[in-house]
């Protein structure tokens, strides 16, 4: 190596020497790379030692859309990665109005108080229209936002729901490099995020609200389905009794549900958010669930399963986003579609030559 | 043309008189080719004629996974693609028990009766497991598989649910070009089937049994929600007063969804399959519905923004059948799926590597 002309005047170089034998070009393409090289270093360090400011800077490299940014992002993920899994991952939803930052304040507070490190992410595709509802404002979690074992990350605002949820499966990996062992990955109860965050997580909180049924909080059977425990909030005051009503009623549909795979019967409690009330409770079934599913492995398998998914949905949205956001194919769809709508090309044959011309291109 | 000696002499060749100087090989591609453009000219006819036998074989063509009959089935319904789209497309889904045969044999019977031309179609992307149990046995419709003027095709049998949605919307397309006014597209109530049914439906039927909520009978809340009109069956003898009943709760429970785009409010009707009773009501709506959607124009647009989701649906699951059937990257998968489960990739990383080196196979 030292043998090499052009490395060793760029090794001067860098000890300030100006070299007058090599082209610039090679330099400058040196350095940068050293630079880089030396930047991912300073990010992986940095997130190893929790520096919250370059934690920061790192996810906001992680939810870039700049190709150079997303290059530099996955050679961080990649270092961080064996420092990665060691937490417990909880997505937690709940229609709007159900208390979820209240609630999201008092558990993490109790986490952070027992000594747990807790992140707060969330999984919102919609925020780029809804102005960033969630966690868009931190004052929301006064308590968490000012707690140094925490840390309150907003969902990535813009893109499609399999982009954003890529984004914050992601940051995961950082945070818990960063020694975060408590993940919290929040979303609104409405649409398909849920699902998205369920495949994220070690296990799944709803939290709902006493005396409205399912129907009008809008939550979806299948959201329901998916729950490890149904936390009833707001069951203070002359609410007490309507929530544990509700807790009741909410027991008798979880038993129609199939059984779980994990073993783990899902749970209904009832607790008051804002007077901390039934959060020690409800803590501890999770970490009831953690032990059980570890024991029964059932916690490492679904973590391998959801390893595997992501990297099938990765490629599908890749393979999808490289074909939609090609300029010709973009032209081409247009003209299709024009076809197709007057009836001259079947969708399918539309489909078919609409590949035919992309495969082209790509060769 | 007829200077080149190549075709002058084909053209003798075709007249029974062997030809002597051209090769053996050009000769055959003539032939073949001249002989598939027959075939092509002979299904059409055939189709437009509306001759059973025939549209039966271009059916079997569309469902054929053969690449040689893939492109004649294109060809065939490229060119009957202008005489399609006259008709109203009906999708009908209700849990196994329903009696789903026994309604569609009374509805269908019914159209024929004044005059209509049915086909009725299916999709059932588990066929290949239950043994077809959807349309498989022809005889649970006697009436109508006697009549001439239906034809009753069973689901595809094989393949992904893209694929067999694909397969059974092509043979919509044949269907009407034979001058079918009515399509039913049949399917189970369960699992995602009935969202690729609704996407090539113009109305959208739900077979209801009394007495059962929906979460007994196993009915997700989104296909409620997609229902143009509830059929509550089996409203005869004692039921009658049970089904009456269930009307008015299922009218309630559809007050609760939001206000549909077509601007029709859904039915809820009661009627007994097996006795003929509630049929003609149930069918005057769905006239109703076909007057007033295309009164407001909503018929054509949802057809238009049908056309193209299937454009998109189309390209979308032939990428990824092409990444996942090439034999390399088969053989790839499972060496990044050891990798990612063993941590040494993240899931993200493991999708880049595996796009790069199906991007350098395809070149």
């Amino acid at each position: 190596m030292e043998n090499n002309p052009e490395f060793k005047s760029l090794i001067v170089q860098d000890g300030i020497e100006q070299p007058d034998s090599v082209d610039n070009h090679s330099v400058q393409r040196f350095l940068q790379k050293k630079r880089k090289l030396l930047l991912v270093d300073d990010y992986v360090n940095g997130i190893r030692e929790c520096n919250i400011t370059i934690l920061s800077q790192a996810v906001t490299l992680v939810e870039s859309s700049r190709p150079e940014h997303h290059q530099i992002a996955q050679e961080i993920i990649s270092r961080c990665l064996p420092f990665s899994g060691e937490s417990i991952r909880v997505g937690i939803t709940g229609v709007p109005g159900a208390g979820k930052s209240t609630f999201i304040e008092a558990l993490g507070s109790h986490i952070t108080r027992q000594g747990g490190k807790l992140a707060v992410l969330a999984i919102d595709p919609s925020s780029e229209r809804s102005k960033g509802s969630i966690l868009g404002d931190k004052t929301r979690m006064e308590e968490l936002s000012t707690d140094k074992h925490a840390y309150i990350r907003p969902s990535p605002s813009a893109g499609s729901l399999g982009g954003v949820a890529r984004k914050t499966r992601e940051t995961i990996i950082l945070c818990e490099a960063a020694g975060f062992d408590h993940i919290f990955i929040e979303t609104v109860g409405v649409g398909q995020s849920e699902t998205a965050v369920h495949s994220m997580s070690d296990f799944f909180l709803l939290l709902m609200l006493a005396g409205a049924g399912d129907e009008l909080q809008g939550i979806k059977r299948g959201i329901m389905e998916m729950a490890d425990l149904i936390a009833i909030n707001k069951a203070d005051g002359n609410n007490i009794e309507k929530a544990q009503m509700a807790s009741r009623q909410y027991k008798n549909a979880l038993h129609l549900f199939p059984k779980k795979e994990s073993g783990w019967e899902p749970q209904v409690l009832t607790c008051s958010a804002i007077k901390k009330t039934g959060i020690t409770e409800i803590w501890s079934e999770i970490e009831k669930y953690k032990k059980r599913t570890m024991n029964n492995k059932y916690f490492s398998q679904q973590r391998n399963a959801q390893s595997i998914f992501w990297m099938h949905e990765t490629i599908q949205e890749q393979m999808k986003r490289a074909f939609y956001q090609h300029p010709a194919m973009k032209k081409d769809l247009k003209e299709f579609e024009q076809l197709v709508l007057k009836n001259n090309l079947s969708p399918f044959i539309a489909a078919g030559k609409l590949l035919d011309r992309y495969s082209r291109l790509i060769h």
